[in-house]
């Protein structure tokens, strides 16, 4: 994560960051100095926190979109109360939730929280935020998950998941919550979904998988890695197809018949699961719950 | 695979067995000193041929019930023509399907035959029998797979597979087939089936996943590995839990319910699949087709 120094005080309203806690120390020096300020070293770092950093989670998205995210991330974390076992999605909105968390145990206003991260990425944040982790496996309920989306549907309790190739750990954990909080922005909406579906399929079914999804109407394409020849293996070795349907009318249908595909593991179609969306705006957050 | 020396000429009938070709010679040469009978060791070379190793299959039967799935497996080499692609499935009675082919591509009763492998035990038969492979990526059908079960329906084209682990390839492959095949033998019939069903696992959700299992109504148990610590790990990496439904009464709806599990992988309840079951009995060999 990178670090932030936030501050607050005397009529001041200073918020610089960097990937490195010496970076934001200098960066808050120099807008203290510009401010006519005068902090001493330690007093910086009592107000240097972690914020999830633009190179790690890797968002192609503009100022105003980041924005947008970390408005809807923070929010959602509000639904997190004491003593609560919470599943930590994966993705660059996510991640202001994941931070949010973590500043409100170090302020001591959250206590006895547990998560479960989706992800060696969500895993990674959590505790650098500072959030207490178990792993999935000790447990067969959370309270609440909060977890990103592709794409979300506003009249129905739909999400597309998968650009970032976790589904299948996120579509565990946030069926074994009581609540699923998805944190997005208003840009990510569409009536019906009509995303692409990420598929996650056994290696040597590539070929014959492809060729059933062209036979239930979908364009297949099979996902290739950035940095690395050949295709993105998940991190259960899995292989990705990202099957376009179009629109996709009817969502149970297509859950089903995709689940039943022969050396499928897991499709990013997640019907009837969302308890609530919390989305940023322009200047704002909203929320719409199912 | 072992060896055998098979010899029906000058009115004999000669079957020895050893798991290698010296053994095999050996066991010749003593059988044909016993009978009388003179043949160089060129001439023993060529009637020895290939069979499934009992301790490759690692089969648990006894003498009579290997007989019963030597003549099912046999018998149902016969479905397999000229130029057909054709799928191997694993198991003790498929090995003896794979044997047979290959005698028969040995001998030029068939020729053309590629076959496509369910598992690397049955590659590895495959490939010591002589039979052309190809991989499961390089087509999108097949003509015929032969499979064995690990409990079939007489009155329904359903089977229960994955005793041995490979249940995810078999179906895969299984359902590429245009015609599937399962050689059995008649002790393993069940209606409704009742055995217990393979299910491949994340292995994160291994706690969770049994505990849906429990609520759908089944007895988990997590399969564990023999000849080392913990649990078994198919070769893609999940993990088996065999879920005990007692009668499945609804094949069809236990099969989406066990699909749509998130961290299921993939179940071995083969539901409207079957389209021949090539079943040995005790002193014959018959078929029911669906």
């Amino acid at each position: 994560m990178a670090k932030q120094f936030s501050y607050h005080q005397q009529g001041q309203d200073i918020s610089v960051w960097a990937e490195t806690e010496d970076g934001a120390i200098e960066e808050a020096k120099d807008e203290l100095v510009n401010r006519d300020l005068n902090l001493d070293e330690d007093e910086i770092r009592e107000n240097i926190r972690v914020i999830p950093s633009p190179q790690r989670i890797k968002s192609p998205a503009e100022d105003v979109l980041m924005d947008m995210r970390r408005r809807g991330g923070m929010e959602a974390a509000e639904v997190v109360e004491d003593g609560m076992d919470v599943g930590l999605g994966t993705g660059s909105t996510t991640a202001w939730a994941i931070a949010k968390i973590g500043w409100k145990i170090d302020e001591g206003t959250l206590q006895n929280v547990r998560g479960v991260a989706t992800s060696l990425q969500s895993h990674e944040l959590a505790k650098e935020a500072g959030i207490p982790l178990i792993n999935v496996d000790e447990v067969t309920e959370l309270d609440v998950a909060i977890d990103g989306a592709d794409q979300w549907d506003p009249e129905n309790p739909h999400v597309v998941k998968g650009g970032g190739a976790s589904h299948a750990r996120e579509k565990l954990i946030d069926s074994m919550a009581e609540k699923l909080v998805i944190a997005t922005d208003e840009n990510k909406t569409s009536t019906p979904l009509s995303y692409p579906i990420p598929l996650s399929i056994l290696p040597e079914s590539r070929t014959v998988v492809r060729e059933w999804i062209r036979d239930q109407g979908g364009d297949p394409t099979l996902r290739y890695a950035e940095k690395k020849d050949g295709p993105l293996f998940t991190a259960n070795g899995n292989l990705i197809v990202d099957c376009d349907f179009g629109d996709i009318e009817d969502p149970e249908e297509r859950a089903e018949r995709l689940a039943r595909i022969p050396g499928a593991q897991e499709h990013g179609l997640f019907v009837n699961m969302v308890d609530e969306v919390v989305y940023g705006t322009d200047d704002d957050v909203e929320t719409t719950r199912f």
